[in-house]
């Protein structure tokens, strides 16, 4: 089961340190324009080394697309595509290939395959995520024929966390500072604080808001593949997300329904709601209005410190991890729960087109 | 898309005011012994009228198994179910048939499918889970056999919350009041708010806290099915859920990877966590240790008053909803959150004997 | 895995003893004006008892719709409906339930679940294909607004074979016979060879041929979906059959590619081919021509005759089954043909809205 | 809908002419010894260039495998690879760009998509089989450990065919004549009529017979997915199938029930049965015995002569193919059918898995 969505349909393979990772889209669209350096960019946007607040591996990350264009525009057939590690080398995992790192997937993998690559996480790495930000690309370059977009942010780093909503801050600038927060001031305090938690050889964690805006109203099934619920699998399917919420959220279970309600009214002979404590979703269907939700990540348990745990034979052992990693995720998440935000869509908008003749 | 599961896999149909709804749970294990008094019984935990908390529609929601049952066991061929609507009357809807209430779904059912069944809401009312409580209670027999026990219960109702965690009560206590929540003493604040907010024609929100126990450690597909990802989804597919978390949750975000490990260690010949700040599930896949999560309701937007909207034409109008509706949903979705993890967990559990020969 | 289809997608449940057996069909598109006769005429079309070439088992075999319509419309939310079994009474097979009829399903069945139904057959029992009936009705009213008309015939009982091909009869009046034949003169000839086959407690088997006019160009997943790899598997999928073949079939494996191609030409501003071997698929998509096949039908292994076989100790047995069958199933195979020819088109005709935005 | 399978699933991607074919195989057993020398051995099977009967495609067909082993075993996780076109020269296919080559997938294409890659046949090329060879080696090394042997014979070529059946020929020895029929008497008078037809520039029809071995008693789903059914859309799935039969097929619908019932008895402990009319599958469900069914092939529609058609234009044309084209394809068809029903019964087998607890 390494398939998302129905329609628009990404397949991944691939390991951290194996020879290559890569995925199969299908059901693209055809006649799409597609502009393969805006895929390049944004991958870009996940890569390590990309500023001293992420891991420092080094990799080009040049993806090659395989198949499913002809002449700048996608054909309808599957998209293949692969990115070669370039970075093979284990030898600093050496040492943890016998145990079980606290918090990670060695163990689970472990018990449920017999059988695990233990070098850099194998399958389980958040490297597995550059298939998902290729997909999304070639999602947001459909979307955006139709008017949709798709934007995150980092909106909380430990306790520093953004005091207004989405619409209280210009999102493009989120790209201007390393962390992917749209106000400056308090990406420059999340910054320092993940530069100390760094020295400290620990990690910290964070919430990534989303927006999607220009989705058209009827977007969604009404039971079990809710849109929300397909963007919370979505979310929940990110390496190190332990929560979603969309609109009022959690805060708004305090409320009464006298207070969340959203009335409807007319504007320029459109339906709209007066406020959006729905989040842009009503009965599982997109109403019109913005969608927004927020996604909580953990503090990756990859602490450059010593660590107690066991061995495989259930030995009590001490392990120091070694290796590249990312004291905070949330920088290169931004761009991944994008990319997942705009297949969830996407696939939702081309179903939508088999509920009539 | 009104089917959930893979391997055990459910289909719903039906609407509020039709004549009946009911499902086929495909995929149950042959051979399970089926006790269709539990089934009821199961059933009857979210039937309205059973306090004066709840909806009081009269309905005596009687399930009638129709297929897949031989001699009291499953014979692994799909089990057919159905549960006539008594009342059919719609009388009470007929007001709202042209117009649009806000924050539900019949402007978006309106959009989606340019028809709508709107005598309660059609397909889009609460009503649906019903076939979900009879797919979670067979689910239930199976996972009983396996030693996994799935558990629900009220753990906040507007700003009135418990405040331990689900290892702070005994849980059994639940059903022993209307509200179905284990503090007695919390309750009781729950109910009177309840019952505060019922006489204002009002409504109000909460969280219900799910419990897994005794699933063997293995269970989840690594990458975009993973474990606490299917669960979501599965809440999220409840009606007025807002927000999912699990583990350490939103909470999670602002300590350090140094507070939140989970360290492994030995117990009893088992491997154990230390901490379970992971809630259970470490890379997708459960460790063995109890899955905990949370499940965000919004206050649902029927209320019992004047409310300015518009209808069909964009006309603004003022609507005020009768009929028979939950001041509060939650002590009602106590057993749909239970039905839709005991399908989730279970069906992992068969996908999982897959992965070997 | 009782689900057929993707889009427009049945999953059926029900033994023949049981209860009653039924389904429900998701993905039917909104707006469509359903006819409940039509749907009823087309169930009776298979109903045994409706002639004395068919088994005499009395069942009225009445349809009840569940939901999914409103005011005579398809809503779009999915389309229950029931048929419960009037004749439960299984005593005609209590002295088989012990034991494996030679060329049936018992002995799979046991293996397969370890526990099995064994009144009528259970679930293997082709009572089954009425539920796709209903749904193949479903699938002929949305077809019927798109000029699309599925149509099947007998063409072969026994050695008794039509000359012509499906363009040299009139496809209407195979309704006039009970063989469902056009052919009067060859129907009766069938009819004979039926009656003489039933006289001596044996069966015999057949073809049946269908047909599919007004399919427009561009249906079919061109690798694994093909048009006519997913109408073989609906084929295939229905009691008794033993092969597909559709265009030139399997005589075209003797003639050469130059006296086998279609050559395009334009006809009245739309492209055409001056023959079509091809079936009307090309490449697994429709080519705009008229899509026909053949299917073959066994002779069913319920014979009112002693058969020895074994019982489930492996003992040998004599056995001499009793009860309600049909000497050959053709004539009640024919509409079962149609339904799963309807279903298959109907799906990909909305698969086929998805390739474009 | 480019993914085969449901627990053992492959996703393919490419084009004739394109960079790179490839696929991603979900589902693999963890665990398995993969010995990428056989599969190279299978993908060799089918490649152009390998005698004079087939394609002179000058290609090495080497398979990179590119994930999801570790230490020469399966992981559990998907096996992504990829197959490096060398020979992307389209220069043969320019003078067919705008036209619609007869009984070729070019018209249907462009209706459908409204965009293709003419070069090749851009994803309609058989050259897409080549994934699937690769992924049915990986589901032979999985079958292999379960004594599961597939196996295919070409039985037929134009009018030439074996007399016997499959048991009547030592099936090892396919491999020693270039149209892989395991009679080399027949083997050369086939040989003889591909050469006549290739010098005439034309092509020839043929069957291909599948064997499968060793199967357990229990796999196939009783309903829709019926083991045979399954076999079926795969075959009707390869590129120029026509046909699908097993057991009796065509040739038992002239027979009566009496002389087709396979009767079973015990033998060494074991269910048998003394017949195997039924082609080792019942009522969906395997027996134990052997299966066994045969595949029509037309003949391609490339033939290097001049041929008559339309331009996109609708205006009437004359083509002459020019390029390098199989004269029969049953020789390089061979192993694909081999691959394909062993991904069918793998898959199967795997389901089967999930039946009890």
């Amino acid at each position: 089961m390494n398939s998302f969505g129905n329609i628009f349909r990404l397949t991944t393979f691939g390991e951290s340190h194996g020879r290559a990772l890569g995925g199969v889209v299908d059901g693209m669209p055809a006649g799409i324009a597609v502009d393969i350096d805006f895929i390049q960019q944004e991958l870009d946007r996940r890569r390590p080394g990309q500023s001293l607040l992420v891991s420092p591996r080094k990799e080009g990350d040049r993806v090659e697309i395989l198949s499913g264009l002809f002449e700048g525009r996608s054909t309808g057939t599957p998209i293949g595509f692969v990115v070669y590690n370039q970075n093979q080398d284990s030898s600093d995992y050496e040492h943890l290939k016998a145990c079980y790192r606290p918090s990670h997937a060695d163990f689970t993998y472990a018990v449920k395959y017999g059988i695990r690559d233990y070098r850099g996480g194998g399958r389980s790495s958040a490297r597995e995520t550059l298939s998902r930000c290729v997909a999304g690309a070639l999602a947001k370059l459909a979307l955006r024929e139709l008017g949709i977009e798709v934007c995150a942010y980092t909106s909380q780093v430990g306790p520093i966390a953004l005091s207004g909503g989405y619409a209280d801050y210009d999102l493009s600038r989120r790209e201007e500072n390393s962390v992917r927060c749209p106000d400056p001031e308090t990406a420059q305090r999340m910054m320092d604080l993940i530069s100390e938690v760094k020295a400290a050889g620990d990690t910290i964690g964070g919430v990534v808001t989303g927006v999607i805006r220009g989705v058209p109203a009827g977007l969604g099934e009404p039971v079990f593949n809710k849109l929300h619920a397909d963007l919370g699998a979505a979310m929940l399917g990110i390496n190190a997300v332990k929560g979603f919420e969309y609109g009022m959220g959690f805060d708004g279970v305090q409320y009464r329904g006298s207070q969340m309600n959203d009335s409807f009214r007319m504007e320029g002979g459109r339906v709209v709601t007066a406020t959006n404590h729905s989040g842009g979703v009503q009965g599982g269907i997109s109403n019109g209005q913005d969608i927004y939700f927020r996604v909580a990540f953990k503090p990756v348990p990859t602490l450059l410190q010593e660590l107690s745990t066991i061995d495989e034979k259930g030995n009590p052992v001490i392990v120091k991890p070694r290796g590249r990693h990312d004291p905070c995720v949330l920088p290169r998440a931004v761009p991944v729960v994008e990319a997942m935000a705009a297949m969830v869509v996407l696939d939702h908008y081309l179903m939508n087109k088999t509920k009539h003749l």
